[in-house]
C-alpha cells in the first residue's frame, strides 16, 4: 500500500488493534537493572512484590525475556471504546512551518482522561479485579493518572481510592470531581486516613503535600487493607509493556501506507508515553532490522535525562518503595515550577534509562516559555489545544522541521501528542498574559539532589 | 454490507466524508416561514441582511428550494483535521441496562471546542474570509461557541471579537483562557467598548450580564466598524445546514453497516445539533421513502416545544434581531438556574419549530438531576464524560431503551452526544454533592414571557 495518499487521519480498523504487547527488554542486549530492596540492597522478588503489587502484573515486572505478552480480552474490549487513537499527518502545521518535513503525531487525548494514562490504568483494573481484588490505591499530581484509573475502576466495579497532592486538590477541583463523577474516594494528602499522613501532618501542620508523601500514604492504604493492591501509573516497566499500545497502532498505520520515521520524538516525565511509543521501533533497532533518531524531550527544570546520575535510587521522595536504577537527580530533588506537572519526577524509567546510557537514544531539556510559544502554534493550526506536557515533544518537533527548511533535507517525524491542556488553563493564562517564566536548576541545586542518592554497593 | 459486525466505533473514510450540505427546507410541504423585519413586519431582504451578516451566508439563510449545497473545499479540508467523527455502538451501555435495544451515538466532543459548534464556525469563518473581511463578531454564553469561532478565526487568520456574559467570564475563566490561546479578544459584557453597553451599565451598574444584551454588543461591534460581520452559533437556518454534516456522516455509516435507527434523539436548545443530525433522515421521511421517530429532548426549566408558543418573536433579549417564527417562550422569559447552559434559549430554530407544529417530531422534557444521574451511568461504562446538553439525550435514550427492556423489542436507538462536560465540572460537584436541584416554571412564569411576545399581525 506504499505511496498512496496519506488521509489527515489515519484510523485503524479494529480488526488491526494489537492483540499483544511488545517487551523491548526481551531484545535489549543489556537488561534494565532489577529493582533493589533497600533494606538488603539483594534484587526483589516477586514474593516480596507481591503484597504490594497484583500478581500478575508482579510476573510483568520482572519479565525481561518474553517479547510478546497477549492482552486478554477484557482490555482489548476496553480499548476498542477509544482506541485505535489516530496517526495524524500535520499538514497544516507542516504548511504554517514551510518545511518540507513530513509530520505525523500519534495523539493519545481523545478520551476522558485526557491522555494515555488510560492504556495502563484499565490493565491494571483488570488483574486486579482477575484476582478477586476489592480495590485499589494511587497517587496522583495533576490528575491524569487518578483520572485514568477512575475510570478503569468504575468499568469493573472496583473500589478506588486515590491520595491526591493536597495542592492540587484544592487547585484543580475540576479533576478531582471528574474522579468523583467515576466513583473514586479521593482524598487530600497528607490526610489523617493513614500513619504516614498523621505523622506528617503533625510534623509540619501546614504542609501542601508532595507526590512522595501521596505515595507513601497510597502504599499504606494498599497494604493495611485485606483486599487491596497498590498501583502506579509510569516508571515501572509493567506501565512501559501496556503503553506499547501507542508504538504498535504506530507502526502497524505507517507501514500501511509505507511510512519510514527518521526522527521519533516523546516527552519524558517517568517515561511511560515515550517507551510505549518507541518500543516497537526500539526493537527494530535492536535487532539491526531498520534504524530511527530517537529524542527524549524533558522539562529544563527537571533534566533527569540532561544533567542527570545513572543510579539506584529510591523511585519515591518518601524512600518506601524498592531501589530503581535509572537517571535520576535524587529522590529529595524538588523540581521548581513548571507547569507541566506530568513532567515533575526526579527519576526515569529503567529500561529508557538504560536505553540512553546505552547511546540507543537522545534527549533535550526545553524551557517552559518555548514549549507555551510551540503549543499556542500547534494549537491554532492543528485545532488541539495539548497538555503542556505534550507541547514538550512538539517544541523539539518544530525544531526539527525548521532545521529541514534550511537543509531541504524531507525528513519524517514521528511525535507523541499524549493528551489535551483543558484542565491546565491555569499555565495557558500565564503564558496569555505574559507572566511565564523559566527555571533551570544550578549545579549546586542539583548537587543537593544527588547528595541524597542512597549508598548502593558497587558490582552487586 | 449488511449484517456484517459492528464495531464499537465506525469511522468513515476520508473519501466519505458529505461534500455537500443537505437542506432539508428544500423538501418541506411547508417551508419556515421568512424572519421579518420588525419594523415593517415585512419578510427581510438579503440586502436588509447583509450589513449584519456574511453575503453568501444570507443567501444560505434564505435558500428553501436547494437541497445540496457545496461544501468548500478549503471547509472540507478543516473538516478532515477532526471529521469524520465517530459513530459509537454503545455495547457496553446496552450490557449494563440488560436492554435487547441497540443504541448508537454519533460523538461530536472530540476536539477543542468540546462540541458540534465547528461544524458552523468553520464556514461562518471562511465565507468572512472570502467577502475579504477583517473579522467577526459573535456572544458567547457557556463559551463553546465563542470557542470554536475563535479556533476557526485563528485557522483563517481573521480577527474574532467575543462578547462574553459577564457572570460567565468571571466563572469560567477556562473557557475564557482557551479563546484567548486562539488570539480571539474576549471582553465581558455588558461594557464600555459599545453605545449598548455603555447604557446598560449607566442603567444596571451591578449587572452581570446576559445572552440579550452580549448579542446587541456583537451586533453594534460588527455594524459599526468597517471590515466585521456577525455570526451566530445556533437557531439560524445556515447553521443548521453546516450541521447536517452530522446526520450525513451518521446515514453513510449506518447504511455502510445495513443499520436503520427506528429512534433518532437530540437535545435542543436553538436545535443546530438536533437540526444536523435528523435533517438527511427527516429529508427521507419527509419524501416518503423511509419513517424514523424523532425525539427532541430539552430541559423542563426551559421547555419552548413542549409548553411555548408557535409564534413571531425575536431571537434576542436586546429586541433588536429579525422576527422569527417559531416555538418560544418570550425573550423576555428568563429560565431558571440550570447546568446546560446551552439549552437555556427562549426560542428553537424556525425549521425544527415548523416539524414539530406539522407533527413530523415529538419533544419531552427532563430535569435536570435525572439527566446528571443518566450522565453518570453513561459515563462510568462508555468511558466519556458528557456535556450536561448531551446528557438530555442521554437521558431519553436510556428511557427508551429501558422501555425496550419492558416489552423485549429490539429497536435501534440513535442519539447526538454533542460534546464533553470537561469545563461543566461545577455542576458536576453539585450533583456529586448531592446539592442539584430541580427547577420547573410555572404557568404564571409562562404567561409573563408569552405577555412580552410582539404583537404581529394574522395572515401577513
Amino acid at each position: 500500500m506504499a505511496n498512496k495518499e496519506i488521509p489527515y487521519k489515519i484510523y485503524l480498523e479494529e480488526s488491526e488493534l494489537p492483540r499483544q504487547w511488545y517487551n523491548v527488554r526481551a531484545h535489549m542486549k543489556n537488561k534494565p537493572a532489577p529493582l533493589l530492596n533497600p533494606a538488603t540492597y539483594k534484587p526483589m522478588t516477586a514474593e516480596e512484590l507481591e503484597p504490594v503489587f497484583c500478581r500478575e502484573l508482579v510476573q510483568q515486572e520482572l519479565n525481561d525475556t518474553d517479547p510478546w505478552i497477549d492482552i486478554p480480552e477484557e482490555i482489548v474490549n476496553f480499548y476498542k471504546m477509544y482506541r485505535p487513537s489516530p496517526l495524524v499527518r500535520a499538514y497544516c502545521l507542516e504548511k504554517k512551518l514551510g518545511t518540507p518535513a513530513k509530520i505525523y503525531y500519534k495523539f493519545e487525548g481523545n478520551n476522558t482522561s485526557g491522555s494515555h494514562k488510560l492504556n495502563s490504568a484499565i490493565a491494571q483494573a483488570y488483574y486486579a479485579k482477575k484476582q478477586g481484588l476489592k480495590g485499589v490505591t494511587t497517587e496522583t499530581g495533576a490528575g491524569q493518572w487518578g483520572t485514568a484509573l477512575s475510570m478503569a475502576c468504575a468499568y469493573f466495579d472496583l473500589d478506588c481510592k486515590v491520595y491526591m497532592v493536597k495542592v492540587s486538590y484544592e487547585q484543580k477541583p475540576f479533576r478531582r470531581e471528574v474522579m468523583r463523577t467515576y466513583g473514586a474516594t479521593v482524598t487530600p494528602s497528607p490526610s489523617d486516613t493513614t500513619e504516614v499522613g498523621r505523622k506528617i501532618l503533625a510534623e509540619h501542620p501546614g504542609t501542601t503535600g508532595s507526590l512522595g508523601c501521596a505515595i507513601s500514604e497510597a502504599v499504606e492504604a494498599a497494604t493495611s487493607q485485606e483486599g487491596y493492591r497498590y498501583v502506579l501509573g509510569s516508571v515501572l516497566n509493567q506501565v512501559l509493556l501496556h503503553q506499547t499500545v501507542i508504538g504498535l497502532e504506530t507502526k502497524t498505520a505507517m507501514d500501511k501506507y509505507g511510512i519510514k520515521p527518521d526522527i521519533i520524538i516523546g516527552c519524558a516525565g517517568g517515561g511511560s508515553n515515550l517507551g510505549g511509543l518507541i518500543s516497537p521501533f526500539m526493537g527494530e533497532k535492536l535487532q539491526g532490522k531498520a534504524d530511527y533518531q530517537f529524542i527524549a524531550v524533558e522539562p529544563a527544570s527537571c533534566p533527569s535525562f540532561t544533567r542527570g546520575k545513572f543510579a539506584y535510587d529510591f523511585c519515591d521522595t518518601g524512600m518506601i518503595c524498592p531501589l530503581a536504577k535509572m537517571y535520576t537527580l535524587g529522590s529529595g530533588f524538588i523540581p521548581s515550577a513548571n507547569h507541566a506537572g506530568g513532567l515533575r519526577y526526579h527519576g526515569m524509567s529503567s529500561i529508557l534509562s538504560q536505553l540512553y546510557h546505552d547511546g540507543l537514544m537522545e534527549a533535550r531539556a526545553v524551557e517552559q516559555t518555548s514549549v507555551f510559544q510551540a503549543a499556542e502554534q500547534f494549537a491554532r493550526v492543528e485545532g488541539i489545544l495539548p497538555a503542556p506536557e505534550s507541547s514538550h515533544a512538539i517544541r523539539v518537533a518544530i525544531d526539527e522541521a525548521l532545521k529541514c527548511k534550511e537543509t531541504g533535507e524531507e525528513k519524517t517525524i514521528l511525535f507523541g501528542l499524549t493528551g489535551t491542556g483543558y484542565f491546565d488553563m491555569v499555565a495557558y493564562e500565564k503564558y496569555n498574559n505574559g507572566e511565564m517564566s523559566d527555571y533551570i536548576p544550578t549545579d549546586k541545586d542539583l548537587e543537593a539532589g544527588f547528595a541524597g542518592l542512597p549508598k548502593v554497593p558497587e558490582n552487586l
